[in-house]
C-alpha cells in the first residue's frame, strides 16, 4: 500500500520549530502597494495606524524589507502547545484515487481554534500585552477567527471584545460559548455598545447585522477605549508574515523526508492560509533558486482573483478602512446566502494579488457541491473532517491528482488542510441531504459592485 | 518557565507504535468473574457469543491468559493516521497552579471522532471485515462511539447502521450528520424496523428512546440480519485490551524522557480509557515491579466504585445482555437528566471491578460544576477544550496537584485526556450563563436500584 520509508505524519521536534518568520515582501521585485488613506489618498504612515494596531505590529505591517522577524520566545512557547503541525502523505487518498501522484498535506487542524488562525492571533494577543494594553477587539462572522484570539487571550491574561454578526451569534450558538468559554466578551453586532451600532440599529431595527458593520463596531471600540487596540486575522500583511510558520514547517519537514513538492495549492479568502503555506517556496522561486507551481482556489461564488480587477478598493463593505489595491470584486459585493464554504471576502491580500498579477501564481474558482464532494471522499479514507474553507484546496488537489492518473506523472501535490469542519455540520447536513445548490455571480452582478471601486490618485 | 529538556509534546515514531495490544488479565491474580447467561446462570461460551460478536473478538473477550495480542498491520496503518498520540507535559497548567507537582496527559482528541473510541472500532471493524461480513450494527447515545465507528466502517468500506437515541438524534444533529457523512445510516430509536422498536412505540407512542432501548434494537438487527455483527464501544473486556494501546504508548514515551509518574488518573464511565491507559503499569504492579497510584474518577451522579455494589448484574437497561459481576448501580439506576458529562453508565468493566475490589486501584467521585471548573481552567491555558468526560480526570489531577502545592511534594501525575468538548457545548453553555446544577442520588434512589440486581447462583 505505501512506501514504507515515508511516515504517514512528519514531525519536526520542538527544537525544529521555526525560529524567525519569513517575510515573503522582502524577496518580491514588485513590492505590494501600500495601504492608502481614504480620506487624502496618500500612503498610511505608521503614525496614523498606531491608534488602531499595536506598534510592532505596524512595523511588520509596513515593512517590505526585513527577511526575517524572530519569534518571540513567549509565543514559541505557545506555538509548542499545538505546533509544528503534521505533514502528513494522504496514503489512503491516493489509494482510492488510484493515482501516482504523491499527496501531502500540512494540517493546521488539531488545536481547539480548529484551524490555522491561532497562529496569528497569538502574535498580535503577544504584541497588544508587550504594549501593556489592556485588551484588543476584533469582529467576527462564524467564529473562527474570535475563537483563536479568545484561546491567545486568555493564555495572556489579556481582555477580548469580540462583535460578532448578529445573525452567527443567534444560529451559531457554539463557536460562541467556546469563545466565553476562553473568557471573551462576545456582543452581538450591530450593538448599542458603539455609535456607529446604535446609528444602524436606529435606521435598520431588524437588522441581522454584517462583517463590515462589526468590522465598524470593532474599531470604535478599540479606538474610544483606551488601552485597547484593534485587530484583524486575515488580509494584512502581518498576518501572512505569521502564518509563514506554515510554510516554514512544511518545507523542513520535506528537507527531513528528502521529497520537494512540485505542486503547491492552498484555499484563498483572505490569503492568511495561502500566504503563509507559500511564503518560503515563493521565496525560492523569486530569487530563482527552485521552481514550483502555485495554485490559489476560491469558491465560484466569491471569486475575486478569476474574476475580480486588480485596483485599490476599500477592505470592507462598511468603507471605513484603508484602501488596499488588490484583487477585488468591489467592497459592495456579496457572495450568495447559499454559499457555506467561508472564503466571503470580497478582495484579497495585497501581496497575493501583486504575485498572481506578475503571473507567479495560478487561480482557479470551484463550486461548492464538487467542495463537498471531495471533502466527504477525503473524510472517509483520510478519518479528518475538513473545514468547507480547506476542501477547496482538497477538490484541487484531487483534480491534480486525477489528471496524474490519465498522464502517469508522479507528481508531488502539498496542500493547506487549514482546519476541521466540526462547526460546519449544518452544511455537511443540507450536502447529505442533496439540498446544496451552486450559485456564481452573473457578469452583470460582478459589473455593478466592480463599478462602485473608489477613485484614487494615479500611483 | 519550564525545564527545557523535557518537550511539550512527546510523540512516539510510527516504528515505535506498539505491534500487540497487552491483556492485562493475563498478570491478574484474581481474573474478572465470566459473563454468565442470563437464562440459565452459566459461564456463556464462544458458541454462544459468536451470533452476536465477531469470533476474533469473542476470542479475545473470552481469553484470560495470553498477555499479548498482535496488532495486525491493516489496523496499525489506521493507527497512523491519528496515533502515536501525544504525551503533553501541562507546564502551563502547573504555572497557573504554582504547583511543584509535574503533570503530563496522554490526549487522545486529535482525531475526528474527538475521542480514544477509534482505537477500539478500527479493531473492531478489522475483524467484522476479515470474517467476511457485510456490516456492524451498534447503538449511540451521544454518538461519540458511533462516530468512532462510522470512520472505522468507512474506511474499510463496511456497512454500519447506527440505532441513536431518539432524543440525541433530534438534539444532536451535529454528531449524526458526522456519521452520515462518513456513510453510516443513522435510525432514530426506538424505531419501525425491529420487533422490539415496534414493540415499544407501540406501549409508549411518545417515547424519546433510552440507551438499553438502542442495544435491544442494535442487537436484534445484527442478529437477524446475515452477515452481520453487534459491536460495542466500552466495557467489554476486547475494548479494554484494544484501549491498551493507549497505555502502551503512554509508557514508551515516559520511558523516551527518562521519567515515571507516580500517579495515574483516569475517567470511568464503562471503563475503556482506563483500562486502556492503565493497563501496563498496573501490570508492572501486578507483577510487583514497580509501584503506582492509580485513581479512578466517577461523576458523582453516577458513583458506580464509592456507592455501588460489587454483583452480578445486567449490562443494559432492557436486561437482554449477558450478566457480568461488577461495581453496579442496578441497571434500573438512570443518572439525573441534568448531569451533562457523560459516564452514565450503572456499571463497570469487570476486569476494573474486579482490580477495585482487590484494593490496586482507588476511585473517587466528583461533582459536575467542579469538573467544568476544571475544564474552564484547562482549555484557558492549556489551549484544549476538553470533552465532560475527560474533565473528571482533569479535576482529580489538579486537586492533586495542589495537595502537593500544600505538601511540596514532586509527584508525577498522569492523567487520560480521553477526547474534546466540541459537541458538548451545550453544556459548556449552562457552565458559562452559571445555570449548572449538581444533583447526587439520595441512599433512597440507590437502595431501590440496587434491590433489583437480578439472582445468580452462587459462584
Amino acid at each position: 500500500m505505501k512506501n514504507q520509508e515515508i511516515p504517514y505524519k512528519t514531525y519536526l521536534t520542538e527544537q525544529e520549530l521555526p525560529t524567525a518568520w519569513y517575510n515573503l515582501r522582502a524577496d518580491m521585485k514588485t513590492k505590494p502597494a501600500p495601504l492608502l488613506n481614504p480620506g487624502t489618498g496618500k500612503p498610511l504612515t505608521a503614525q496614523e495606524l498606531t491608534p488602531i494596531f499595536c506598534e510592532e505590529l505596524v512595523r511588520q505591517e509596513l515593512d517590505n524589507d526585513t527577511a526575517f522577524f524572530p519569534i518571540p520566545d513567549e509565543i514559541r512557547d505557545f506555538y509548542k502547545m499545538y505546533r509544528p503541525s503534521p505533514l502528513v502523505r494522504a496514503y489512503c487518498l491516493e489509494k482510492v484515487l488510484d493515482t501516482p501522484a504523491k499527496i501531502y498535506y500540512k494540517f493546521e487542524g488539531n488545536n481547539t481554534s480548529g484551524s490555522h488562525k491561532l497562529n496569528s492571533a497569538i502574535a498580535q494577543a503577544y504584541y497588544a500585552k508587550q504594549q501593556g494594553l489592556k485588551g484588543v477587539t476584533t469582529e467576527t462572522g462564524a467564529g473562527q477567527w474570535g475563537t483563536a484570539l479568545s484561546m491567545a487571550c486568555a493564555y495572556l491574561g489579556l481582555d477580548l471584545k469580540v462583535f460578532m454578526v448578529k445573525v452567527s451569534y443567534e444560529q451559531k450558538p457554539f463557536r460562541r460559548e467556546v469563545m466565553r468559554t476562553y473568557g471573551a466578551s462576545v456582543t452581538p453586532s450591530p450593538s448599542m455598545e458603539t455609535e456607529v451600532g446604535r446609528r444602524i440599529l436606529e435606521e435598520f431595527p431588524g437588522t441581522t447585522g454584517s462583517l463590515g458593520c462589526a468590522i465598524s463596531e470593532a474599531v470604535e471600540a478599540a479606538v474610544k477605549n483606551p488601552g485597547y487596540r484593534y485587530v484583524l486575522g486575515s488580509v494584512l500583511n502581518q498576518v501572512l508574515l505569521h502564518q509563514s510558520v506554515i510554510g516554514l514547517e512544511a518545507k523542513a519537514a520535506f528537507e527531513k523526508i528528502g521529497v520537494k513538492p512540485d505542486v503547491i495549492i492552498g484555499c484563498a479568502g483572505g490569503g492568511s492560509n495561502l500566504g503563509g503555506l507559500i511564503a518560503p517556496f515563493m521565496g525560492e522561486k523569486l530569487r530563482g533558486e527552485e521552481d514550483y507551481r502555485f495554485i490559489a482556489v476560491e469558491p465560484a461564488s466569491c471569486p475575486s482573483f478569476t474574476r475580480g480587477v486588480f485596483a485599490y478598493d476599500f477592505c470592507d463593505t462598511g468603507m471605513i478602512c484603508p484602501l488596499a489595491k488588490m484583487y477585488t470584486l468591489g467592497s459592495s459585493f456579496i457572495p450568495s446566502a447559499n454559499h457555506a464554504g467561508g472564503l466571503r471576502f470580497h478582495g484579497m491580500s495585497t501581496i497575493l494579488s501583486q504575485l498572481y498579477h506578475d503571473g507567479l501564481m495560478e487561480a482557479r474558482a470551484v463550486e461548492q457541491t464538487s467542495v463537498f464532494q471531495a471533502a466527504e471522499q477525503f473524510a472517509r479514507c483520510e478519518g479528518i473532517l475538513p473545514a468547507p474553507e480547506s476542501s477547496h484546496a482538497i477538490r484541487a488537489a484531487i483534480d491534480e491528482a486525477l489528471r496524474c492518473r490519465e498522464t502517469g506523472e508522479e507528481k508531488t501535490i502539498l496542500f493547506g488542510l487549514t482546519g476541521t469542519g466540526y462547526f460546519d455540520l449544518t452544511a455537511y447536513q443540507q450536502f447529505n441531504d442533496g439540498l446544496m445548490t451552486d450559485t456564481v455571480p452573473t457578469d452583470e452582478d460582478l459589473a455593478r459592485s466592480i463599478v462602485a471601486l473608489p477613485k484614487v490618485p494615479e500611483e
